[in-house]
């Protein structure tokens, strides 16, 4: 599909200037732009590749000399990646679905589906489930007996949407994720050695050989408005309440939402990610990948975890964290620079033993 | 369904005061319930939820003045979490699959369904497998040639059951689960540098551009009674003997077992735990969100370790560990506890330094 | 299926004693060896173990006495675990499915099946598609519109294959596994505070309530040959140009490769590894289970990184690197030796103060 100069810089609401006619099929990289791409240079770092590149037209810097660097047209951008989102949505064919169901999908004759839905082959959509308009269901997804899709939603291939679920308006899941599993959730018929341990931090009585008990999961899962599931991403239901994604969360491959956790709103969780059960998020919190918070937990609004941090205790809103237990980033972070003088520091008080030791001597 | 009090006391075989002929549908928290549920209240914590919410009847830790609360009838629970388990056992509708083999499903003309079996659509079941009676398969699962399953099995949508992959009764299966992917098992021509750094630890002779060559997975996995799995888990299959989990284990979503990995009895393994290849863990271990364990290593019975504890080098039965790489608990939390302390720590022999330095020109 | 013991040695290319014309059916380790076992015995330290079981014949270490150990015959494996790779490849049966085209299958009429190739029930296959000669695709794999699959693939159970993705030959794909995810790339109106805390390492200045907008991934996702990917793993696909895995790759279950990233060949990635977007990641790399590895990030040819690292900053070629953050491997060791000696370091600190203050008062 072509797309004008003009159409794609009204559709970012961006400056244009030169042949607005001019006319490109997709996007690339500066250096590995053909004619018919629009070179993405939002920085003047990116002028090198220009040069390199046979693009005629490009999305660029705000003043950029665009004549200066051999284009025929150019968009000025001066969020670069806001521009890249706008330019991206304008240019996504998405993922082929049919409309209509298709002949294979087995949807239960109690099941509503909105207008304008697509459904792939090999979907199963049990009992009493409602789908959105326009949703759009690849093949080999399961939408059990209960559940509700917003419209507009996207739901990739395999993904796996349990009973009574309930998502909002414009979900998109990617393949392979699995919303309202059972939470791990067990009880020994005595106080188990985790209960102690979490108690004295350390120190057991004697040892029980004891095996579990399932607790049932007899809540569900409540998603908002505009969430995004990564491939592969778990979100269990909850004990007996519901376990809850608040509306504009994003949501990487492969994470973990255990049982009963409350996640706030507009948070953005990267991948392999994990969070135990009960513990309540924030709206706005930013997790980056392995972060990992333990459960009951509270993490407050805003609050930012870098890569890898194990969050054990709860934090306070506003908060940046590092580290293994998560401590302030500032305090990790000086933290791990005395860490790395320490063998020296060791060295320098065995010294000063020897000195003092020499001092007394003489003293 | 409606579920009267005196039933309800009679399955958890709990005491039970009041009205024992009042019904409920359902469970809540003490806050959220309405007239028809039984509010959870185990702890006089939940006193005033109650008083918020409508229930006329709740489960209430022992000797509560359940009238004094405004309750209708009340059940009481010694240990609240193991009447939560009979609670929850018994309202558990558990997932809509429709008794018999749905039309769509693909099984070999050799494999033998149990008696009772419910079979979902779109399952694949091949050649020579066994599946035990009452077992309950979602749509979209495989269970791939030669497998056996035992009874009372509850296998949900789309988990991956390998090849001669042997699983005990009562078997919870999680959504996207994969049992018997085979082992990543490499081998370079010669020595690779990973052999070379485990002698040195750190350093190695010249690098040697060398590919990978392949060692198959000829071994299966086997899986004891009573085994839960989380969604999207992972245990591969061994490479000459099999991998093995013991009775009774409960494994959490995305959870890695590697091949040739040996696990006792009872343990629980929560979230994104990884266990490398051929290490053996003991009974009841029980680890948190995100622990690692090397491969080749020995973790004896009844270790617990905490959230994001990284075992790389095996571990005496009993132990209570955490941290990367883990320590007993206690030594891991006083170590910590000195790395906090640790910046301030060099300022104060810094000071010492100055002043000797001052003692010995005096001196 | 039987073999014999010269058919096995002249697979591997190995030197064989005795009885060349014994048959075996399958591999044990030697305690567990029946008579129709060949039992893997590569070091002394199994001759033992022989001694317990019932093998006839056994893959044994150079220079063994095969009689003495009671042997009919005997190969010999300088480097016992490629002698595996060869002797577990001889007797891998490989998964059953079925020749040809299941009748369930989907398959797009413009899709280009190549000669040979075996596509098993409710396999999905898109518009464009083009799949390698000999190519075994398993059941519930889905392949969308416009991807290419090389010669001799085995792609297992359930796997995602997403559009316009191209994989090289030889690909082997486990259970469950995604290539081709939209990628998690969001950005903000104004500054996020992550961007923010990058610049600081840790101070924002007023928080801000914004919400994510989608950057859509307008690239695909391309794996060369020789490439192995473990169940439920993800590769996203990249923004504007590809996500690329170079020839030879070997990536384990779990595993998460983000947006843009591009990997050198010949790398190993063990379980639950996760890497960031756009880093790039050289030759003969070489991950423990859990590493991660941040955004934007360069890790040179030849890394190895030991499990749990946590890659904060890049790393030169040829480095063995541990912890979190990552540092060398000798000096992480020795950062932690310190550490674990800190308690009793800040103690005799104190006891230099005590002194001191004595010495003091004397001068």
């Amino acid at each position: 599909m072509r797309h004008t100069i003009r159409d794609i810089a009204t559709a970012l609401g961006a400056e244009a200037a030169g042949d607005l006619d001019l006319t490109v099929t997709g996007a690339a990289e500066p250096a590995m732009a053909g004619s018919d791409h629009l070179a993405l240079a939002m920085s003047p770092a990116y002028a090198e590749g220009l040069a390199r590149g046979g693009a005629r037209a490009a999305l660029l810097w705000p003043g950029a000399d665009w004549q200066g660097l051999g284009l025929k047209a150019a968009i000025f951008a001066p969020r670069g990646r806001l521009a890249m989102a706008g330019l991206s949505r304008l240019m996504d064919a998405g993922p082929a679905i049919a409309a209509g169901i298709h002949t294979s999908a087995v949807v239960d004759a109690t099941a509503r589906i909105g207008e304008g839905a697509a459904i792939g082959p090999f979907v199963v959509i049990g009992a009493g489930v409602v789908i959105g308009a326009r949703a759009r269901i690849a093949s080999h997804v399961s939408i059990a007996e209960g559940a509700m899709i917003g419209d507009d939603a996207l739901i990739c291939q395999g993904a796996r949407i349990g009973a009574r679920v309930v998502i909002g308006a414009r979900f998109i899941c990617q393949p392979g994720a699995v919303v309202g599993a059972d939470g791990l959730s067990f009880v020994t018929p005595e106080k188990s050695g985790v209960e102690e341990i979490r108690e004295t931090l350390g120190t057991r009585d004697a040892i029980r050989a004891q095996s579990w008990t399932r607790i049932h999961s007899l809540g569900s899962v409540v998603i908002g408005d505009d969430v995004e599931l990564g491939a592969n991403a778990c979100i269990d239901r909850g004990t007996i309440r519901d376990t809850v994604v608040g509306d504009g969360c994003k949501i990487d491959n492969l994470v973990h939402i255990a049982h009963n956790v409350e996640v706030g709103r507009d948070c953005l969780f990267a991948a392999l990610v994990g969070i135990a059960g009960s513990t309540r998020i924030g709206d706005r919190v930013v997790m980056g990948g392995q972060v990992g918070v333990g459960d009951n937990l509270f993490v407050g609004d805003d609050v930012i975890a870098g890569g890898g941090t194990k969050i054990l205790t709860s934090v306070p809103a506003g908060r940046a964290v590092l580290g293994y237990p998560a401590a302030k980033m500032e305090t990790s972070i000086e933290m791990h620079k005395a860490l790395r003088r320490l063998p020296r520091l060791a060295q320098r008080v065995a010294e000063l033993e020897k000195v003092i030791s020499k001092l007394q001597q003489n003293d």
